[in-house]
């Protein structure tokens, strides 16, 4: 069919365009974000309840203060070696972890950089990923852009069932902690089990811990403390959640040294560094930013207990989480897909939400909600609306 | 081979990883200024001729007043519109281009994920690229990471000669002007040659112009003038070079809105967009950037001049070329490989230059020199030094 595509392109003297480009999906939140934001551009009054960020009320610190002309040049390729100590240092005092900053980390321009080439490193044609439903969207577009094949565990299984879906094309298991979209965090137990899977079957696992500081009373464990050695783990962190400066694009990967080597390979090809001007500046105020969002991201997660309450109280119900600013809801009585559900709620009802079809096969009856944005007022009023266009749409 | 290999990795229990870390160069500028930053440290003194990097004299604008929070959170995909704007308007002034700044533009972080995505939307596996030697490094890499095949177009063929490396399988030619490492500027007669097989073959042209603005008498061509309905052109620009600010990591890319509606599918996923802060910074000093280094790349420019007189004074033979800021030396006497040449050079002699085999197997004969950083004084002292080192190494 491709083929006989283009021969008819080819004789239409059209140009076609590489098959993964019109295999992979479009970025769902993204592509939701960009609706929002035409549509305020109109004038229309929008609940944004779609938006992956936080906004944090973050002083501008000096850029003056910072190392010139140093922030005008490149970096190290592996990002500047006094930010790769620090977030060393971070996981050191948080985490009791020992990270090498000399050849353990790799600061990346965001996680998804870092997440798509550590996936790069690892994956080859014909290989398969492991991702647990509901999961990040790209996810398994990542995988699809290294020609593997990702295989969703459905979120009606657990992670003592991953082990059936295990064959030996299996080469990584993606694990996002907090979970984006439902909040959940996995347990001591949890991540313990899927470390003896990642040891007996020769795995990955990457670990996606962008919303780390977003928990709530739930301890939370990096996987890297179950795998000391960092022979099966691959840790995908960012200052964007975090630190509330998405913008900023800074991230990173840590792991074993022969990894982040290949990784760093494929990043002097494709990037070079993250900008250096922003890496000196979040070095240099790392703790300050970290002191300021922190108390914010508390906050955060105690709207995020007014909401569920709310949640509950309207009838609704969403997939067991407490961490994150998300919330993965159920919209099971409508006869919509989530696709069509989100988008008639966006023109319809002016609320933007995001569709739970792009967070795996087994989510279509799922929307996510984030809380990050608009106040808890704003929320209530949306959630129900929300509960009335189940009704409207359902049988 | 790999499958034994993989099995004998399993049985062994160590972890694999893909063929393409393993068959992909290093980048090898970034390489050798790596080994030069360590041996800097441990206080040896180097005359660098390996970094691709001009160092200007840029002061720096005021932070405070771009716009917050915007600034601290994801820009539009496509990057900054008012940015977009700035960069479509400057090729209007400079080339009485058209760009539309809604959809014929995506601003990347550098350029070098513009020319990856570029690449990864247009090609598929088994695909051919051809490429004019010397090329940039990470050309032939870029296309690997594609599953495509890379073709090097001889030195010592002619833009006349390209119809002869042409299949089926052809689908870009990629091309670099000003060249890097030579300075080559090509021709209007040459541009229009190449994009005259591009429209009959049906093929992309990757047109790379990081060193617009570095030309000497010569004057200089976008292939895009040749392509008005960008049907066959792909222009990949950056702010690294121009602008001076190659750590800031802010590059673009121009094409028709088809093909840029792909890259951005793809940069959703991998990249979200450059970071916002320095976006806002770049669109807000643009002009006043501009005018800071456009007299500082003129006087490299004449820097470039009087080295070359040097170059010809000592004897020493280069490719022709008057743009960017780079010699493409012979050093046909010696009996080395270039890269046990420059190896050798560093280590014995403390000068650090690239090696030609970097930019296509037909230019082991060759090192590339780069003259952004070092006093014409010291380039003169490294040049004699050479002259010598190709003497006591031939045969």
């Amino acid at each position: 069919m491709y083929y006989a595509l283009l021969f008819l392109f080819y004789s239409l003297g059209l140009v076609a365009y590489s098959t993964i480009v019109q295999e992979i999906t479009e970025a769902s939140s993204i592509k939701y974000n960009g609706l929002v934001a035409e549509l305020k551009r109109n004038g229309t009054s929008i609940i944004s309840l779609s938006q992956g960020e936080a906004f944090f009320d973050i002083p501008l610190f000096s850029f003056e203060a910072l190392s010139y002309p140093e922030a005008y040049h490149y970096s190290h390729s592996r990002g500047l070696e006094s930010l790769r100590k620090k977030i060393s240092d971070l996981y050191k005092k948080d985490r009791g972890l020992h990270i090498d900053p000399e050849t353990e980390i790799i600061i990346t321009p965001g996680s998804k950089p870092g997440i798509y080439l550590a996936l790069m490193s690892i994956l080859n044609k014909g290989d398969q990923a492991i991702v647990l439903e509901p999961c990040w969207v790209s996810y398994a577009d990542h995988v699809r852009m290294c020609n593997a094949e990702c295989i969703g565990v459905p979120h009606t299984e657990t992670v003592f069932d991953v082990q059936n879906y295990i064959t030996d094309k299996t080469r990584v298991i993606i694990l996002n902690n907090p979970q984006n979209p439902s909040g959940k965090v996995y347990s001591k137990v949890e991540l313990e089990h899927l470390m003896t899977l990642a040891v007996r079957h020769n795995l990955f696992i990457l670990y996606d811990d962008a919303y780390s500081e977003y928990t709530d009373d739930e301890p939370f464990y990096s996987i890297a403390e179950f795998d000391l050695e960092k022979k099966h783990s691959i840790v995908c962190g960012t200052m964007s959640k975090n630190f509330g400066i998405s913008g900023f694009r800074i991230g990173f990967v840590i792991t074993n040294a022969e990894l982040i080597k290949y990784i760093l390979k494929l990043s002097r090809h494709i990037l070079t560094c993250p900008s250096t001007i922003v890496q000196y500046y979040v070095e240099m105020y790392f703790e300050d930013i970290l002191s300021i969002t922190r108390p914010q991201i508390h906050a955060l997660i105690q709207k995020r207990r007014e909401v569920a309450k709310i949640i509950q109280e309207l009838g609704l119900e969403v997939m067991p989480g407490s961490g994150t600013f998300y919330f993965f809801l159920s919209i099971a009585p409508t006869q919509l897909s989530s696709e069509d559900f989100c988008m008639q709620l966006l023109t319809k009802k002016k609320i933007s939400t995001t569709p739970g079809i792009s967070y795996g096969k087994s989510c279509d009856k799922y929307i996510r909600i984030a809380i990050g944005t608009e106040t808890v007022e704003s929320i209530y009023k949306a959630l129900v609306v929300i509960k009335e266009f189940i009704r409207e749409t359902s049988a």
